[in-house]
């Protein structure tokens, strides 16, 4: 059940059974030369609908452009500031809140979020943590789960890839975004083989030391195939996960 | 063409013969009993994805939560408020411009952000502005279109629906989700038959005023056929906006 | 009534019968060669305190500096950016709040202020609207008009100046101006006698298009006589909108 | 010659021989029960511009809603919270430097616009003062100057009022407003004549304290006359201490 | 008794018998070339310490870091700009309100942060005056006092340091923290003796009026001698005047 | 060598030699019954000034108020919400900056840091990487290290304490902070001696959740002369690190 293609009765009955809801988060930014540049805004929005479809919970619509500054020398990437992420965050939480979730799992696709993400729950639950009287209805409880982390995800991809899956424009990643949108794979020549690893800070620091813009991936193991493997095992997970989550 | 689907290779090869694009921009919030909450961001989505297909020009992500405070009556609406959404457009806007895009158009589903959209154009333009020294190749053209207003569509849409299309939650606006979306389609009976016209100021005095959440509408009269109609249209109309814009 | 010329019993007293005020906003902005930078808030301003006292309803301070980026390339222009003026207009309509106002109409008079001032409003709402529990005595009802657009006063406008009105530096507005303040009627030769019309983003680029600041305007048809019977339309029309409000 | 009152090509002109000015700012807030709620922004206004008539400098518009939180337990107060005024002051002074003002002199005309309005000059050079590349021409000198500590003004004050000319709504300032305004002298019994003096912290606080809004005055000692000598010491001094500013 | 070395039950059970505490508040700038980049944090750090611990009463923790922009061409400078001090100003007081404290007494060490205290101050007071249902528990009581104010410590100053005690990097100041750090005593010689008295801007302007950093002061004069008895005089002052404070 | 004990002079001498410094980070927050409130500010800069002072490089005046809004329901607590942090760190790393520093060091003493210094770090990059035109000498490199996980701190603090060292007012956090001051040291008795481990959301949800303050440790282990240890293996693994930083 997807937000976007519900109507405000369904949303109203969905809230009589559950207050919890899955939100996808991602980033639009280079995922190297034959990764999509919305690659992690669409595996969390690929698996959680999927997830949501099977099981029945709501999937909100995917917050699709995140923290991803140090990915603007390459051509597409969009950013927003961390403070404009957290301000938005706030918005769609209270949002959220007003209608009586009190859950909201964002199942994220992009690690350059995380930081942010943690930041802007404590800035939402600063609100009523200064303020002694708030309403007992007005609390939260906000997760953030990268959809790699969930149980046997990893390991599913480490089956399928077993060296160099990579820390960015990963093999696993690549492989679920063509698994759902299959014309879009790109066959090209990558140079080198395997990325380099290194660390990085701002935009032009990342570029020259990933010069195609890969981190220690060879994308070209990616299959659709291997894709489906790793979307069946997170939607598992991700069912199991924010079902114990809806009742924590 | 999709940004969220291309490689940062597609976008430099892209920006080598145009440095415009088009960023549908929508809204998550009621559309009354039958009307879809993402109506307002999948109807420029649907559109702008269609005419870039045809005519190869970049399509961004989906900026699909806007202002909608006054539909916070009904479950499921999510807004941001005007300054989040005015310090998300300048960031997306300048990561555009790092890349070397001069032209944003942004096809816009709802009349809600009309206001908030170009209070973020003059914010970012203000800053060259104010600034005699900024570099020439930091200037932006920006533009905001709503997709009903296009030349012809207004037309389709009054020759499909003479009566009562309404203001929101229109006949014409969930034909183009249903179009898109045919499973999507309820039928419910609607109490009138043809909603209430009236102002509003907050979400309080919206569902007042509006008790199932439509305007003036009477979206019974909506078919995905009809639907197509109006998608045709505005594709057309698009491509020529478009590329008069790209040129201009 | 102004408020600046009143006490803070007469406001008291003021409040006793009625919940309502106009203030006047506008903007510093160059208004071609002939016409003066605060035109667009003294045109309001004229009209307002006109009217106030004749129909004695309170007259709120002039929001003097508006949103005028594009005409920064004219010396006297002074803007603020559209962020600050959101929080500028919070400001004074949480204090007209604070006392008991719960309507508020701003008299317009510079079209640059409408995007910004109808995001200023949506902010407004927003915080009543993402809280269920705010009481109802801090509900606001908001209006914005431009004084030109009141029943009657364009149609005066155009009698007056069938052609070449124009869209901005308007022989109407400059003729109000001089009827209230005649002393400050400059005779210049304008070339082109008729501005040109063109689009505009930033100040660079409007002054490279408007090269005395003019838009489709020829103001040497203004006179103060002229400018006398546009304020007396407006008042009139101020009136009665005012007073539909105030009781709507 | 004010700002508002004048052409683009006059401030060009200006701007030839001097790039300084004088900006009147001042508050919306109760005087007492016979002082009016704009006299600290009419002050400053009603003493600038005649020095600038009479010495040919330019005023600009009057910043006429600034910090009066304490106030706002008396209906008609209005007040910007200090980071909006700040942000205002900002936009001010960054349009005013565009065109190539150096020097800004605020005559001030309400003590507790004071501390904001020196948060708001140290926030302004502190671009600069973090930016060592910042272009020399972007300097801006900037002074506030409260009306009444102009040099052999307090002397008048206290000669025309020798005692309890208070704090808030004093004589002296209710003196100056009557001398432009006339005809919105009050004559109201005050209870006590003379006001208690204390200390304040918010609206609720200073209401408690000072029961009719006065601070230590005795308004009723305040004539037009008295007004009219008080704004001539005030010119004189202005004149002087400005001219000495801009050379500086 | 300082915050820092408290446990949250000695704050508990502090708090049963006052609801005021002491917060030093300083700045991390030049202070010539022999005195320490920590002056004015340190001087009130020491003086409330000591106060603190003889007088029983809280001592938070030290605000260390003001508004020095104007310093900044010296290294070492730390500034925050003035709208981000506020930020945190208003967050320290929410948190500690929250905990049922409802005096804060500010002993600052730096005239420069004077205006954005105070300025805070009022940012921090609007939201109780903007919002008339604000719980009384709400209301707190703010003070800035500047330690060498305080009374009989200037005048202590002006007997160890008759003449040329100076306005920054004073003999005084630099005593009072070789007092407290001895191994800090710095000899140089110092070109003027006594530094220059002018005005300053930003930074740039600063270090160009004053190349060595000091102003008006010959701080060779400084003793640890005289900073004890200095710290004598300011300790006996605050203890009386918190005092005074908490009891108001 | 710490800056708040040094001179403009001494800094630009160390500037000759080394761009980079170490900043200690933490937070006033409870640290259970017997935990200092400022033990995550203490331990780094406890740290990092000992290493400083045996290693000669810079160590930054501590931040000592961090993000701790869970622990305000325990009085004492002092929080920064995250968005003020952000502003407050980039102004600290602006100013740095400024005066030649390069590469910044936080030593960070408090976990509920970390996502908002990593925010933080994104924010000041984003600004670069926006900004193609940005000059190199504006690029800086931000590190964030816990002192607990520093190379072999982790794992003297697991000898000294092999179980029940806890997740917050850990027995080896409270060891350091008495170590440097054994004066503080608490002892009463703990009930019960191991606290819970659980997850928290707001200030409330923790206090229920962990009524006396303490996550999973038993501080009653602490000794100084194990604090003494800990600090001993972090000075060295400090030291190690921060130079292979400065080299980098
Ligand atoms: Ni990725
Ligand atoms: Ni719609
Ligand atoms: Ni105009
Ligand atoms: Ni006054
Ligand atoms: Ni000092
Ligand atoms: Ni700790």
């Amino acid at each position: 059940m997807q937000l976007a293609l519900s109507t405000w009765c369904d949303v109203e009955d969905y809230l009589r059974s559950s207050k919890a809801l899955v939100v996808p988060i991602g980033s639009m930014e280079q995922h190297g030369p034959t990764g999509l540049i919305g690659t992690d805004a669409l595996c969390p929005e690929i698996i959680a609908r999927r997830a949501g479809e099977r099981d029945n919970f709501l999937v909100g619509p995917t917050f699709n452009v995140g923290c991803a500054q140090h990915h603007l020398g390459f051509p597409g990437t969009i950013t927003l500031r961390p403070s404009t992420m957290i301000a938005a965050l706030e918005d769609w939480c209270a949002s959220l809140s007003r209608h009586g979730f009190r859950r909201i799992y964002f199942l994220n696709g992009h690690g350059g979020n995380t930081a942010t993400l943690h930041a802007a729950f404590a800035e939402i639950y600063a609100r009523r943590s200064l303020n002694p009287a708030a309403p007992e209805e007005s609390a939260l409880t906000l997760r953030a789960r990268n959809w790699w982390e969930l149980p046997a995800v990893m390991e599913t991809c480490r089956q399928l890839h077993p060296s160099n899956d990579g820390m960015h424009a990963t093999a696993s990643e690549i492989a679920v975004t063509w698994a759902a949108y299959p014309e879009q794979k790109r066959t090209r020549k990558l140079q080198p083989k395997v990325a380099p690893v290194n660390t990085f800070t701002d935009a032009n620091h990342y570029r020259e030391n990933f010069p195609d813009g890969r981190i220690g991936s060879d994308p070209s193991q990616a299959t659709a195939a291997n894709g489906e493997k790793i979307i069946a095992a997170a939607v598992d997970a991700l069912i199991t996960d924010f079902r114990r989550f809806e009742s924590s």
